[in-house]
């Protein structure tokens, strides 16, 4: 159920002392045949030096292996943090018997703490060796930050496999600069070919819960494909497949929210266009009212609509107008074209699912959240430099 | 100290029901000679039905009063909305002898709830007769939601008085759909000069604290000018007392933000900019991490970092490098140049400065917000509909 589950796949993952705590923190996916793949990076302007290092390897070759830490984000280290991230790539594909440029690296953890790089060789000369196609649930824990349970996910068919992994538990704006998520497959792909899948499979998932735009220094999600199924191709469900295995991964990470105690399902119909519709979902979603309105369990219509009108999509304001709003709270209509209900909607299941039909045209829209706890705010608080 | 500080100016408050608890709920600011005037509205696509009757009056006359009610909003409401306000600003307009164009109306409080406006009706007959030019504190209690104290301003030079009052305690979005400001002089100004007056004012003290560019249904900003003063002009000087008197009032609203415990000062510099550093101000501005951290009184740079790497303007990804960023809180610069430097700011004060130099060029910003505290999310959590 990870991404050790398609073929040709090996992973795990050592305690390498970088973590204070004794826990694995040092991770390495590696598919055992030529592979080929592509990354999506954080847009951020500030970007670690991993992510520095593989987009370089990305751009002149295929990558075959990706090493994950966890503890340091080797962000904001300058020139010392590229060298020790090369260095790191350097190692594993020594022990890899692989070209450098197909070595991609991550890291997740501490902004501007430098990598502690001779415990990251040391680590890789231990952990390469043992690498199997038992590991994958292993690296999945090693890659972990603040997050309270590993995230997998795989979905097989008769004629491939695609499985992955995912770190990731802020979710105001990604935490401790991270999300993380590596996507394998043994279905077959040209070279060129992976970033045409990736693209709409993260645009519906991860994208959907990074709930303002924003994202980390860090984030970044990494597919690799090494055509072992030896099946037929068939493009429709393997994107079908791929895009699953993200939103499961997603929701994972949003379930794991910091501080989450109720997931929340928005769903945004009846915009005037798709950009309105994400628009709209985007501004509901990243509403801190409404999300502490759903940890008091209370059906806030008001902010819904409040957040609703504050939507801004590139070409300006959204699309909306109260005279034409249908509101639901789990399933219950609170606001009807214009109008309060007075309906009590059953507020008690720990997922709530706020359904907008802005009665103008045909766009639609779906967007994960967290609720915002006491408990977000002592992790945040609480977590020191 | 408030609205009627300036001469010609009087107000006044009465306790008409609207509110639950007995307290005043209903205000009054009217200029005793013709008064030319202006407003700024929430840029909400939800507009509360106050504001539409209020913009139709001000695209057709000059302003002479103001009647405000807290406790209901009139958002949401649909025509009978509309109609509700109209007759607020008819009775009103009666009662103070004036053709009712020249009459606003501003509601705070719940969305969706009907405005009771026999009662508002009968309370405004009360309170008009009773107007004074030492009505303006109990004007300023009146507007209240959340609050916990009262906002009053003045600045007076030796020809001429700007005063105003304001509410608003939600921060990061502007919560119970409101920010409110009425803002009163007795400077001399033509019809269609105050726009030119007020524009720069609120653009460098409301729009600098409504922390990530939403603003309510109900968000408003009037001022009213009588030339009582009867002096001579000085435009330099009253565009002076108007910013002052603005940015004194926002910081107030900053100060009880709900559960504000810390006042945060963020201060960009050296940003490509004035666009850039807008936007690096107001990402920080508006980090949950940020916001939360400063209640945990951790000086976590990584997160500024990270916040300022995804600022965007409009016309794309600010210029930001964190290798030429410097960071100092408190005045202790904790990141310089790319490099952390270990240095301990002191984090006791509960005014927490940021300053933030990208080292880039000559663009800078200001923005105040407060930060993210437990009793943000209780009170955001236990208000219910």
């Amino acid at each position: 159920m990870t991404v050790t589950s398609p073929s040709g796949f090996v992973a795990g993952a050592v305690d390498a002392g970088i973590r204070r705590s004794s826990v694995p923190d040092l991770a390495v996916v590696h598919s055992t045949r030529a592979a080929t793949g592509t990354a999506m990076f954080t847009t951020n302007s500030v970007q670690a030096a991993p992510i520095t290092v593989s987009k370089a390897h990305l751009s002149v070759s295929q990558p075959q292996a990706v090493v994950i830490n966890s503890g340091v984000a080797n962000a904001a280290t300058g020139e010392r943090g590229e060298l020790d991230a090369l260095a790191t790539a350097a190692e594993a594909s020594r022990l890899l018997g692989l070209p450098v440029e197909q070595v991609l690296v991550l890291s997740t953890g501490l902004i501007g703490a430098p990598l502690p790089v001779a415990k990251v060789r040391r680590g890789l000369r231990e952990l390469i060796p043992d690498l199997s196609a038992d590991g994958g649930e292993m690296a999945a824990q090693a890659i972990m930050t603040t997050d309270t349970a590993p995230k997998s996910a795989s979905l097989a068919t008769n004629s491939f496999c695609v499985g992955g992994m995912a770190k990731g538990s802020g979710m105001i704006h990604p935490s401790l600069a991270t999300m993380l998520a590596i996507v394998t497959t043994d279905y077959p792909l040209e070279p060129g070919e992976a970033i045409e899948f990736l693209r709409p499979a993260v645009a519906e998932s991860f994208n959907r819960i990074s709930v303002d735009g924003d994202c980390s220094t860090n984030d970044a999600v990494i597919l690799l494909a090494n055509g072992r199924s030896g099946g037929p191709r068939d493009d429709e469900s393997f994107a079908h497949a791929l895009g699953e295995v993200c939103h499961r991964l997603a929701r994972q990470i949003v379930e794991d929210g910091e501080g989450a105690s109720i997931l929340v399902e928005i769903s945004v119909l009846g915009a005037a266009s798709t950009e309105d519709a994400d628009a709209v979902g985007r501004q509901i979603a990243g509403s801190s009212l409404v999300k502490t309105a759903a940890f008091g369990r209370d059906p806030n219509w008001g902010r819904v609509i409040a957040a609703a009108g504050a939507a801004r999509s590139s070409s300006g304001n959204a699309r909306v107008d109260a005279a034409h709003m249908t509101i639901s709270f789990n399933g219950t209509k609170v606001f009807t074209h214009g109008r309060p209900t007075n309906a009590q909607p059953d507020m008690t299941p720990n997922t709530l699912m706020i359904d907008v039909d802005l009665g103008i045209g045909n766009g639609e829209s779906q967007f994960l959240t967290s609720d915002l706890s006491y408990e977000y705010v002592r992790i945040n608080a609480e977590y020191t430099t």
